[in-house]
This record gives structure tokens, C-alpha cells and sequence, in this order.
């Protein structure tokens, strides 16, 4: 049995898998992602293959070596590297759990099954348990996303008496707008050590105040400094600030979900702040239009997050 | 023009119908209904006629006199009585607003038509806007329920430059998860005095956060003194407070949702709480099982909202 | 109790509202619509105040005037008219089904509430059973729209046993896909004499072959005459002609689809091809755009549903 | 290249998975299965690794050896072994692709990917061409189903000039009811070979009227033979009989869908009338519990679909 890991916190991004204009993973400009998640951006744990990563449309095979890279280059910089192994297949997400734990991952965490869905709690929570004892010494997460799986368990019953069933439970990813849901699992649980991670980042602040002990999200990998920020004045309990921070973000993600948003975006946004090239989505997406990188160009320039000497005098939003 | 009226804020108790076993309203227990708010929640702001008063269920006359009996009831005991005018007919919805500013209401509230549907924003607020100008001296509320209505327009696209369109605007009921619309409805009229009431109850404290000004909701009717404890324990910026308030509250919400949570069960839990015979819905809803109400009679127990002398003793969540 | 009325059957009408250019109800052009669809299109029942009537947005005076109005021109020319009385207010469905009676309708039809929704069978048909006890002397259809109220009760168990709940119950208006649905209320109840009406237009030979008697819907305003052809090859089982009728019907309907059809797109073109104009609709819904009825002109031109002496040399696609 | 195929037409079972009570694939009865579905049920086309296979359930390898199973059992006894190789990811789907055309099938089919979803059609259509484009000798099936993959992109607008990007295309399983769009891939297609292979069983004979050439489903692993009688009375242009093996297939489904139906309950009703144990499903379904299990048989004992001689003189409704 593993050493107990210290409870994951605070921010985690889900990561982008950069890729190369022939859509294969290109995994020479790993190190210097992660280097600038934790330099620029603050953010120091990452959430590897899942939906922003295109964790499903990657075959087993890369999904393994993608994991890996991110766990070699992430050694002595990050401090916790979860990987996402969840899978149609029983089987491939025991694979891939188990090749995590081998690896040294921190953790991994689990979606539930989609295409043909768990009928009830008990049958999820089974998937969710087969999957965990494959790699018995890492901290295993819950990923609750229902509005993608279409799967409408409550995540407060999936976590009802959970430790009994997978001993390796460590929290949740919650990814969904019901925070009676959300503050029921924090409530219920207050006497162990979970970790409650939201997932719907333009409101994470409403989260916080429900109890929320962390955030995964894919704007975290070039808004991590800014919603840090954040994080911070609700820690020294000034909610004006961290309104105004909540805000501020808001006005980016609300400006960019009017477009169309989703991964091919954050890969073409990703690419404009840290100037590292993420290149286009695989199929079945397709690379963001030009007309939506220059709009949010220009909104990020008018915000204030993406900065150049010459605009400095240009017309910004009052987001400092 | 009549006097601007003060700004809607704090609590709002969405009314229940009373009914006679025989499914006829009930106007002899409004009275005594008005002192209760009052009184013993500590509610002083009604929304009258919409979903928990089963509006739509009601004729356009019993709707008139529903709404006069509460104006009249309130005179001088309520700070404000909204009445909701929704109908699916326009012309109904005008006659309704029009005698709302004729018996001296304090404002009126409109939900997005939801038979035939709006296409767009702007005949949404075409919509709204003609039934504002039936009551051209009453501040308008734009009830935003997406998930009733099947309406997805989203209300910060609604509120943008309403006040040009519609001069009545004085705020909007957000029934949503949505945080993101919700706050950005905030953070982009903020140099405005509009009321920004958000409707789930059991999650109000993620809104507060995000800069609503007031509740409109069912609860209100009978846990509207715990839910006046979180608010200003909200004020005060005791968070830790706060939220064990919000805790305790979903408990009970949480419980009954699970049974099965409707106007039906509203009305049973608040016969039990008040004290004041709601009597049953009206078709198509039927009366809450003998089993539901059981039930929720001991979880209220259980939490101190209804307590007996004799039960002081028993085992009593920690929801003090 | 009145005489026994014959079996609706063939194609019903769902009869449109003329409005002026101010929204108000153009009573004058009635006469002339009952002419136009008695002998221009060969369709000689109506379903007054469905869907495509607007029955939903007018108020209850105006649903009583316009279902007089269309039971005064069609006395002696009509076989039957049909009203339809759903609301969501159960005391104003009585109050139009005994106005109804008192007219002389031929018929009621009842949609399922649709605001506050009926949680079971059993709950849905004590609606519809009250409604029903309004005009007992009145055949009554149940009028099942799934995708429109979000009741998913499936019509076969609201049909089981429905004889002895509703008395005057005579038959069903099916509009929906679920085709496993339908055909078993048609074997379930082979032995009454109801009435099966089909209201999806574009696939109505799929319902034939499953056993309907009928069919209402709103293209039969201006497609009456060329789905009649269809009705009788099927009837003298020339399938093959029957699928080229249908066919070139779905070649109309399939194209207004994917500009946006709906109640509006219909008045737009039933004016174009009727000469009788039926004005915009009202709020919610706007007018038909420009190109929409241009685009539907030129399409009704090239299928020859709309023909004019000098484009009989045009470019017609083999629809004759 | 390929000598070209003959058209897939008739009966296609979708087939079962077996499995053993440890949930590994039960290769052994799969030779047993073929001849059974040629002797017993007439139905010579399989549909392999689909949703009733569980295809995305079981591993890549997994798969592979299923679709290799099949082709080899089927020698010399099937007329067409189609092997679905859809997956979320491209890089499998093409390696899935390559195995089936190197095995000797003789056909592909492919669903939409559906967790990142393709935005439009030229997006889907580039998707199912990449797979396409890895086994070129091979017919290509689109298949659609947009209740399991939420892509509401019509087939119609997929089958567009596909010929043009998809050389290979020969046909599409259309998973839904909405005839409308089924019929005009049909109407549209006219000149052309394809195959339109309907996928709801239990309302198949409304899409035989609007020109199906065949059919795609589980019930044909046990109600073929049953199936194939509906089939030869619409051929010969009877009717009424068609009209009567439906109801009868269709009172059987019915009965199940109100239990709850799906993959699992599949299993055990295929094993109940086969004989030959098709085991339990594999996470994240569970076995159909005993009580469906027995409620089935009874039905199909009533309907004479599972005979003993010890019943024939039972209560059996008029199903012969």
C-alpha cells in the first residue's frame, strides 16, 4: 500500500493535448506546458485525458503515453498529476488505471459509463469499484458530469457509504450546476478527508461558498493565475474582490460561449496566451473558425488577460 | 406615473392557493395566512398566482380575485404583493396586469409564453413588453424558469437594454442553476436598481454570492425565519454560519425531493407547519401521499423546523 | 342524450385563425375558408382552436366566437367540427366544452395539461374525465402531443379501460412518432368503434398501414386535395402510388422544415396557396419572413402544388 | 478491389454477445448461434458488435476476436456478416475498420461519434469517411441512431452526395421514427443501390410502406422467423396480415418495454427461447432480474412464441 497522499486542492487543469497539424499528439511541448501551467499560471495539479485532453477520442495506446509524458515531465514541478481512465469499455479503464498506477500517477478518477448507461446507484457504483481495484493504491476520484453522460444519478447517493465499497475513494470532480447535489455530498461527508472539486469554472465562486475544497477546469490552464486571484480574496473572506474577480472571468467565458465554446476553442485560446501551440482537435471536432480566435484575441486583449506593451493605452474593460 | 417604488429585496414567500376539500379557493384562510408570514417567517413580500399558487390551474377571474384577496389581506401588514400575470395568452396577461395596478398592486411579474415559443430575444421581449404597457405605472419582473418553460433564451440577453424597451423593468426572478446568466445579468446592470431575486430556494446561498438582492421561492412560506438566519448571517460575512444555515436547509429538500417534491407537497408541508389548512391542488395535481406527508412531518422534526414540546427530547439533527 | 354521432374519419382540418395585420380575429374570411377547403381541397372536418388555430394564445371569449363563427359557416357544409377545449386551467376547459355542447359542435378534443403535469394515468384521465362530464352529450378525443406538453404517459394507457371513465370517448388524435404506441391503441381496441387520427402529416402512410382511420393536421388546409389521392390508393392498396403521393408531399414538408416551420410558416403559406389572407399570427409567435414565403412560393411552384398558367413549362420536379 | 457485394437486404440480427457468468466472452456457442438463426429463425445477415453486442463494451482486441468468430462460423452458412467498428475514437474505429476488411466480412458500419460530438454534417461526414477510407474494398453503413448518440443531424442531409466522399457507402440503418426524414433518404436515393435498413423492430411495417429494403435489430435473434411471415405478407401485397404479425410482435414488445427492455433483458429472452445461454451482460449493465425473466417467458408462451407441447392447450391470444 501506497504512502497516504496529501488531499488534492486548489486549482487542477484539465489539460489540452497538443497536438500536430496531422491531428497526432505531439508530446515535445509537454515540458514546457508544464512548466508554464506552474510559472505563469500558478497551478500546480493537472487532470490528464479527460474531456478537454480529448481523453475518448485517443486510442488506448496514446492515452497510455500521453499519461506518461505528463508524469515524466511533471516529476519535481507538479504536485499531483491525476490521470482520467474512465472508458466505454470496463476493461480498457481497468488497463489504463492500473498503467497509471505503474507509471506513479497521483491519482485517477472515473466517468461513468455513457453509451450504454447504469441503470441505478448500486451499478454505477459496481463499474466505478471494478475499476478502482485495479489500481489499489491510488487515490480514485469520481468524475460526475451528468449533463455529458447523460447518466442522472445524484452524485450525493453515488458518495453514500462510498469508502465501504472503494476504500480508495479520495473525492469528486462535480460537474454540474445542481449544488443542492454538490453542498449534500460536502455536508454529508464533512467527517473524511474528500476532496470536493468543482468543474463548471464561470461559477466556481458559488461553489466556494457551498464548500468546494478545489476546482478542475480547462480555464484554469490560462486563466489559473486570475481565478487564483480569486481563490485567494475568498480565503481572506473579501467577496467584494472576489466577486469582482468572478466577474471579470465571467465576461471572458460568457463573451466566448456566445461563439460556440468548446475543446477546439480552449485549444485555439490556449494557444494565443502561452504561445505554446496546441494545434487543431482531432475528429470529430474541428479546428476553431479564424473569426472566433480573433474575437476572443481582441476580448482577451479588452479584459486585460492578454497583454502587449503597445495596447497598454488601449480601451480596457475595468477588470484589474 | 405613480411613485417609484422602493426596491424589492430580502425575502418573497410565492404564495399557495388555498383550496376547500373540493378543490374551490379557499379565500377565508388568506388573512390569517398574511399574519403568519409575517409574524412567524418574518416574510413580508408576496408573489402571488405563480407556480407554487398553481396560476395557470386558476380561471382569469379566480386569478382576479386570488390576487385582490391578497392585496387586500396585506394592506398595511406586507411591504410588497407582486402578482404574476403570465398566461399563455397575451391578451389574458394584459387584462390580469392591468387589474393588478387597478386593485393596487405592487408590481407584476411575467414568465416567457411556453406553448408556442418565442424564437428569439426580441420577440420575447416584444411579448413582455406589450404586457407591461397594460400597467404602465407598475414595476415588471421578468420570471426567467427555462426548465418549465422550454424557453433557452437566456435572461442576460433578455436584460440587455431592457430599460429602453420596457421602462416598467425593475428586476428579475432567476428559477436556474445557471450561475453564469444569473451573474452576468448582475454584473452588467450594475449601475442599475434592479431586484435580482433568484428562485432556488435551495441553493440561495450560491447566489448571494454572485449578487442576488432577494428570494422569491415556496419555502419561504415556512422556513422563511431559518432562511432570514442565513441571510444575515450572509450579511454579517459569517460564511461558516451561513452555510451550515444553507446545510440544514437541503436536508429537509433534499429529503423530500427524493419522495417526490411538487406544489402537491408544498401544500401538505405547509398545512403542517402553518398550521393553516392548505387544503389539496387542483387537477391535473393531486394531493401528496398520506405517506409523503408522514414523512416529511418527521424529517421536520427531526431538523427543529416543527417542533412539539413533547418531542424536545428526541433525536434531533445538529441543525441548530 | 343526443343521437349517435357517425365515426370521424379521413382528413380533419386543422383549421388556421385569420387575424388582421393588428393581430385581431378576422372573422369575415371563415365563410370563405369552409367553401375553399370543401371544395378545393376536399377535406370537410375542422379541428377548431388546436395548435395551428392559436387556440392556446387566444383568450376564452375569443376561443368561444371563433368556435361559433366556425360551427355557424359550416352548418350543412361540413361534416364535422371538431373543438378542441384543452387549457391549462381545467374550470376554463369545462366552461369550452359546455360551449361547446351549446353550439352544436360535433366534437371535443382535449390536449393534456402541460404547465403543472399530470404525474401518472390515472391522474391525466380524471382529468380528462372531468373535462369530458362537461359536455356529456359530446364525442370527446383524447389529443396525445408528448413532444409538446412533455407528458410521456403513452396514449395506450390512457386508452385502457378508457370506456367505462369517459363514456363519450370516441377516439384518439396521435401526434407523435411512436408508431408501437399508436398500433396498439388500434389492437387493444379493435373492437370499439374510436376513431384513430394521426397527426404527424409528413409520415402519415406509415400510420395507415399501422391501422389509423384518420388524420388532422394543418397541411391538410392546403394539401388536402393531393393527400386524398393518397388516401385512396391506399384504399384500393396501389402502394406504390400511394408512396409516390407521399413522397412528394415530404418533398414540400421536408424543405419548409429546414427553414423553420411552424404556426406562422403555415399562415404564410395556406395565403399563398389559398388566395384567402390569413393575416400574421399573434404574440409569441411573428410573422413569417419574407424569404421564408418566397422560398415556400417557389417550391409549391415546382412541385405544381401551386400552379399558374405561365410557369406550365417550368422545371417540375415528378411529382404529378 | 472487391468484386462488387450484392445488396444486403431482408433480416439482419443484431447479434448477442454470449458471455460466461464471469462476464468473458463465450466463444464456444457462437457456431451453435449461426445455425440457429438460419435454421430456426430464417435470418441469414448478421449485424455484429453493435449496441445489442455490446461492441462498446468490450476491449479493441476483444472485438477483434468477436467480428473473427463470427465470419468464420458464418462461412458458407450467412449471406452477410457486417461488423460495426464505430468508436469514439477515430484511430480505432480505423483500426477496427482494417481488421473486418483482412477477416473477410463484408461490410463496416459506423455510428456518430457521440461524447465529443461533430458540430455539423460535413463534420460527420469527414469522420465516417476517414474510417471508410481504412477498409476500401468494403461496403460502408452509416448508422443512425440519435437517441443513444444526441447527433441530431438528419440522415437525409449525411446521405447528400455521399457517394461523392464515400465511394464505399452502400446503405444506412436508420435507429429512429421520424419517417419524414427516413423516407426522403429513401425518395432522394432513388437512382441509387443503397440498402435502407430500418432499426425499430417493433415498427418495422411502417417503414416497409415508406420503402425499407430491410432490417437491423435484436428481436430478429428470436422473432425472425415470426418477422420474416410479416415480410412475405407485404410482399404479396397482404395487408391485412402484415397488419396482424405486427400487432402480435408488437404485444410482446410492448409488454417488455413497460418492464423495462434493453440489452440485458435481451440476453435472457434470446436464451429462454434459443436454449443456448447467452450469460449475463457485462458492466455497466446488470442481468435482467428473475422476475422479467419469468413475466417474459409467460408472455411468450401466451403469444406461442416459445412453445411446449404441455401448453398447446392453454390461454393463447389470437396470435397464430
Amino acid at each position: 500500500m501506497a504512502s497516504p497522499k496529501k488531499k488534492l486542492q486548489g486549482l487542477v487543469a484539465a489539460t489540452i493535448t497538443p497536438m500536430t497539424e496531422h491531428g497526432e499528439i505531439n508530446f515535445s511541448v509537454i515540458g514546457q506546458y508544464v512548466d508554464y501551467l506552474v510559472k505563469e499560471q500558478g497551478v500546480k495539479n493537472i487532470f490528464v485525458n479527460g474531456t478537454t485532453g480529448e481523453g475518448l477520442s485517443l486510442s488506448i495506446s496514446e492515452r497510455r503515453r500521453v499519461a506518461e509524458e505528463w508524469v515524466t515531465k511533471g516529476r519535481n514541478k507538479l504536485d499531483q498529476v491525476v490521470i482520467h481512465v474512465g472508458a466505454l469499455s470496463l476493461k480498457e479503464s481497468q488497463e489504463l488505471a492500473q498503467h497509471a498506477a505503474e507509471i506513479g500517477a497521483d491519482g485517477i478518477a472515473v466517468i461513468a459509463p455513457f453509451f450504454l448507461k447504469p441503470w441505478n446507484k448500486d451499478v454505477l457504483i459496481n463499474f466505478l469499484k471494478e475499476v478502482a481495484a485495479a489500481a489499489p493504491a491510488l487515490p480514485f476520484y469520481y468524475y460526475h458530469i451528468p449533463a455529458l453522460t447523460g447518466v442522472k444519478i445524484r452524485a450525493e447517493e453515488v458518495l453514500d457509504g462510498i469508502q465501504e465499497k472503494i476504500p480508495t475513494f479520495q473525492g469528486l470532480k462535480f460537474s454540474d450546476t445542481d449544488l443542492l447535489d454538490f453542498a449534500q455530498c460536502v455536508d454529508q461527508n464533512r467527517q473524511r478527508q474528500f476532496a470536493f472539486l468543482f468543474g463548471v469554472d464561470e461559477q466556481l465562486l458559488s461553489a466556494l461558498v457551498m464548500g468546494a475544497t478545489g476546482a478542475v477546469g480547462s480555464t484554469y490552464n490560462y486563466l489559473g493565475k486570475k481565478t487564483n486571484q480569486m481563490l485567494e480574496a475568498f480565503e481572506r473572506k473579501d467577496f467584494s474582490s472576489a466577486l469582482n474577480h468572478q466577474f471579470c472571468i465571467q465576461r471572458f467565458i460568457n463573451f466566448v460561449v456566445k461563439l460556440g465554446f468548446g475543446v477546439s476553442q480552449t485549444k485555439a485560446i490556449m494557444t494565443l496566451v502561452s504561445g505554446i501551440p496546441m494545434g487543431p482537435p482531432r475528429l470529430p471536432l474541428q479546428k476553431a473558425s479564424r473569426e472566433f480566435t480573433d474575437n476572443a484575441e481582441a476580448k482577451l486583449r479588452s479584459l486585460d488577460f492578454l497583454s502587449f506593451n503597445d495596447l497598454k493605452d488601449g480601451n480596457l474593460e475595468a477588470c484589474s
